[in-house]
Order: structure tokens, then sequence, then C-alpha cells
């Protein structure tokens, strides 16, 4: 079975959050012998990976350095998160396909995510990137034309558009690789985010793409049977926090829906997952997981994890 | 014709060495117009480029922002610019490639390469990288693991290993794409070097692999025919600086590695370059050329450039 995989920010960083060279290689490499039990089982797997930490460090440093270095813009901050992470990932494959017995190797790309130049997103930028800072540096980076929030006690945020994904502009790469019999790593960070000029051409845009919903458009277009969303629960919860809390099992794409509806899932966490995972099998008729890294594979064979499936 | 196009520094920065993001797109807009030339002459196209001075401004952000962000290592620089530069360069193709009536496209993959972990450059390091410092910064760093030398007036600068390229580890993937019709951007900065522990695994290092011996490896590997340095003067001079100058046109290998001999070419810039020709030639009895980007569709036509043949 042809399967896409996301890593959630938990797989690519420490438990407390860290996100040092060495944390993030320990934490790939754990979730690299998780994807190998996939492999020797049988499917071909397609891994996305989150990049939220990785890229606000990458903000930093370009705002603390910027009179002595150019600062690159935000869509190449996450080209640079595809390359670094796409690295840790090759060599954490590698080693984990040869213990687990397996010949199949590991390839990384670079890949784009087309967005709208219209998206509503590029004129209400919603998505908080990089650190805090007090409101005098805020107002230096307003006036070098970013938007920052008065975010209260811990200071100003900078905030982006996190525009709709509408097509991996390099997912025949992806095909072409999983057709040679690779697995492959791609769109992190839910694909570098580009707009196509009026003459055609192509250019980032300082964007976050949500890496859920980019998974999305990335299966779809490469025939994924299956969209796993893993993430640091066995199962997205109904009535979260209160004495009715009951984890979901299998459950038909109409009724998530409607508990969505209901409020069930954080805007900021499970939330765009379930939207995530709707939307998949809307489109493909094919069944959607959000399980823990741990469970993919049982929840692949039906014995773990929240299983979406058509009405 | 397989080929495979060794992009020199000049066509990744503004002729000025600026290596802003904007100075970065224009030149490789530029580069993408010549290679798309090359691509609907009928030539399989795959680019390699250097990344020198992307690598020295993330070494410089790195340092600057060390007390506040974790500072990454040496060849996550280079995973980096991969990022980067693959990201703009698919771009530029995507643009190129249509503009030139041609229904090709581009891939940009993370490309490691394997290097000896006893390469005697890890004990001996030589190759400068990153800004000059003055001579107490540079003790904090050294104090830190790293290898700084006092150059004089300028201060001081970091050097680290340049180590033999042995293996481009992710050929098999550039093999895929080339068999998929794509032209295929790889092995940027000659490759991130690892080294393979004793266990097996693979371990990134803080190294610079040579550009174009890392080519070269890549170019037996995927099968070229012909191995193209292109680079800012059109042709290998004899004689440099003298009034017994003259261009190096069609010369056999064997001519070429004498006249290397008699140090005809600076060990800096076209010593490197007239090597990796040289190594090429001899592996594979087909052809290099050194030339510059605005030649290479005539060189490969045997009418301009530096054409090494095998003797």
């Amino acid at each position: 079975m042809r399967v896409l995989v996301a890593l959630g920010g938990n797989a690519m960083t420490a438990a407390d959050g860290s996100a040092t060279p060495a944390a993030q290689i320990a934490a790939v490499t754990t979730a690299a012998r998780h994807i190998a039990t996939l492999v020797t089982a049988g499917h071909d797997v397609v891994l996305t990976h989150g990049n939220g930490p990785q890229v606000g460090n990458l903000l930093v440093k370009n705002e603390i350095a910027a009179s002595v270095v150019p600062p690159v813009p935000l869509d190449w901050c996450g080209a640079q998160t595809q390359g670094t992470i796409g690295f840790i990932l090759l060599n954490a494959l590698d080693r984990a396909l040869t213990a687990a017995g397996s010949d199949r190797r590991p390839a990384a790309i670079v890949t784009r995510t087309l967005v709208d130049r219209d998206d509503p997103g590029f004129t209400r930028p919603t998505k908080p990137v990089g650190r805090y800072l007090p409101a005098d540096e805020a107002q230096t980076l307003i006036a070098h034309g970013q938007t920052w929030e008065d975010r209260g006690e811990r200071g100003w945020r900078r905030v982006v558009a996190s525009p709709e994904p509408l097509e991996v502009l390099d997912a025949p790469v992806v095909r072409a690789l999983l057709d040679a019999g690779m697995i492959v790593v791609a769109n992190g960070g839910g694909g570098i985010p580009v707009v196509r000029e009026p003459d055609g051409s192509l250019r980032g845009v300082e964007a976050v793409i949500d890496k859920d919903l980019g998974a999305v458009v990335l299966a779809e277009a490469v025939g994924a049977e299956t969209l796993v969303i893993a993430t640091d629960v066995e199962n997205a919860v109904v009535g979260w926090g209160t004495a009715q809390a009951r984890p979901l099992g299998e459950v038909g794409v109409g009724e998530l829906r409607e508990l969505a509806g209901q409020g069930h899932f954080a805007s900021g966490s499970m939330g765009p997952k379930v939207e995530a995972a709707c939307r998949f099998v809307e489109a493909s008729g094919h069944r959607s997981v959000i399980t823990s890294l741990e469970r993919i594979a049982d929840a692949l064979d039906g014995n773990a994890g929240t299983v979406v499936r058509p009405d």
C-alpha cells in the first residue's frame, strides 16, 4: 500500500521541544525506526515533516545577524529546513532500513507548493512565527514591511500568511522516485510556498503552509492509499479535558466533520489534523489515520489510532 | 548526451560577489537560460553547484547568534544551501525550460557524499571558511574545538578539512530522476560530507568537499558522457599573466597533466578544475570541458572552451 506519513514536530525535536542538532538527530533516529517497520511490512512510504521550531531558530539568526549578513526571506528558511531535516532523515532512514533488513533506500527532495497570490492570508496574516520581541524592536521590523502583533506580556510576535496549498509543484519528482522503489522525504513544512506571476514565472513568498494540509495535496497527487498524521497522542479525543472524554477509534468522515463543527478539536493542535484527515478521505475515498508514531503500523492494520473512513 | 554541468560561484552570485537573495536569484536566472539551451539541444543534464559564499554567510549567522540559538555544524550549513540554491534553481529552470519550449521539468535533491573518517584532511585541515575574526574571538572558537589560523593583517580564519569524495551516496536518486526524463540538481557544494561509522551508521562531518571533485564522482556514478566545469573564463590558460599566455583549446589529458605539473594553473582557482577534468577523462574515457556558462553549448559542439580528451 502507498502510504503518506506526515511527521509532527515531536518526531523532529526532543520531548522538551529542544531543537539542537543533537536533539533533532536523536528524534529522527527514533522516527526512522518506526518508518522502517512500515517498509518491511510492505508499504511504499512518502514522508513529510513539520519545521516550526527549526524555522523559528533561522528567523532569530536572521534578525540578530542582519547588520552583518543579508537576511534571507521566510521561504528560504523553509528551504533550509528541507535541506537539514532531509539530510538527517536520509542518514537515519539508511540506517533503520538496513537494520530492518530492507534494501529499499531513501531520497529527499526540495519541494515547492503553489499558493494563490490572492489568498486572503496575504492581506490578513495570522500565523505566528519566530520569537517574541519588545515593542521597539518589533517596530523596526514593521518599518521593514513585516507584520507584528502585540501579544501582551510576552511581547510582540511576527505573523505571516498561512495560505491554502493548491498544488505540490514537485509531486512528479516524488512519483518518479516511488516508481523507482524509494522511500521519499518531500514537502517538508508543507512545501516552500511559491506563487505564479502573471508572466508565468514562479516566486517564493513569505508564508507558512500547514504541513498537514500540504500533505493532503501531495497524498492525492501521488495516489496515496492512506494518509497518516503522526502526532504525540494515539487518538483524537472527543470531549478532551472533560469527564466525557473518549478516544476516537474508527469514524466516518461525516461524523468526524460533525464533531469538529461542535468544537471538539483545538484550533491550534488537533483541529488542523482532523481537517486534513477529512479532506483526504473526502477527496480520495481512502482512509486517513491520526495516531502516534509508535502506533502507525498497528493503525494501518486497524488496531489502533483514529481511523477516518469514507461514509 | 548525458552531461553533468558543475556551476561555479559566479553562476550563483553577483559579479561583485554579492550573495544577497536577490543577487542569487538574478544569477541563477541567467544560468538557467544557458542550461535550458543545452536541454533543447537534446542533452540530459545534471547540475551541481558551488556554495562557498552562502555557507560563509550561514557560518557568520551561527557565530553571531550563538548565545541565543543553537549553532548548527558545517555539514548542516551545506544542507541548508542545497535547500536554498535547489529552490531558486527549480524556479529558474521551470521558467527557462518553459520559455525554451521544453516540457522537461527540474528536480532538486538533498545529496550526501561519503568521505573517509581517516582522510588526512581531518588531522591537517587546510580549507578556509567563513569570515576573518580578531585573535581573541578566534581563541574562543578554538576553545570550542575549531581550528583557526592567523592570516596576518586581516585577522584569523577558520580552516576545515577538504577530504576526498569517495562516493555520492544519493547517486541512485539522480539516476532514477534522469531515467524519468528530469533535469536534476544534485550534490551542491560537492555533497554534504558524511563518514561511515564502524557500526555502519552515517554521520555528517564538518568539512568542505571540492565541488568539482565531487562532480567527477557523481558524473561517473550516473554515466555522464561529458563533465562540464562552468567558470568565469572561456578557457584554461597556459602561461597566464605572461607574454606567452595562450588559451587552451582541445587538449589530451596526458598533455594537460604535464602542463599542470609545470604549475600553469593556480592552486586556488583553475588548478582544482583542471584536476577534476583530468580525473573524469581518465576514469571514464569521455571528454571534460572547462569553459564559461555562455559557451557551454558551443563547447559541446567542439567550438569553444578547453576540451580535454582521452589520449
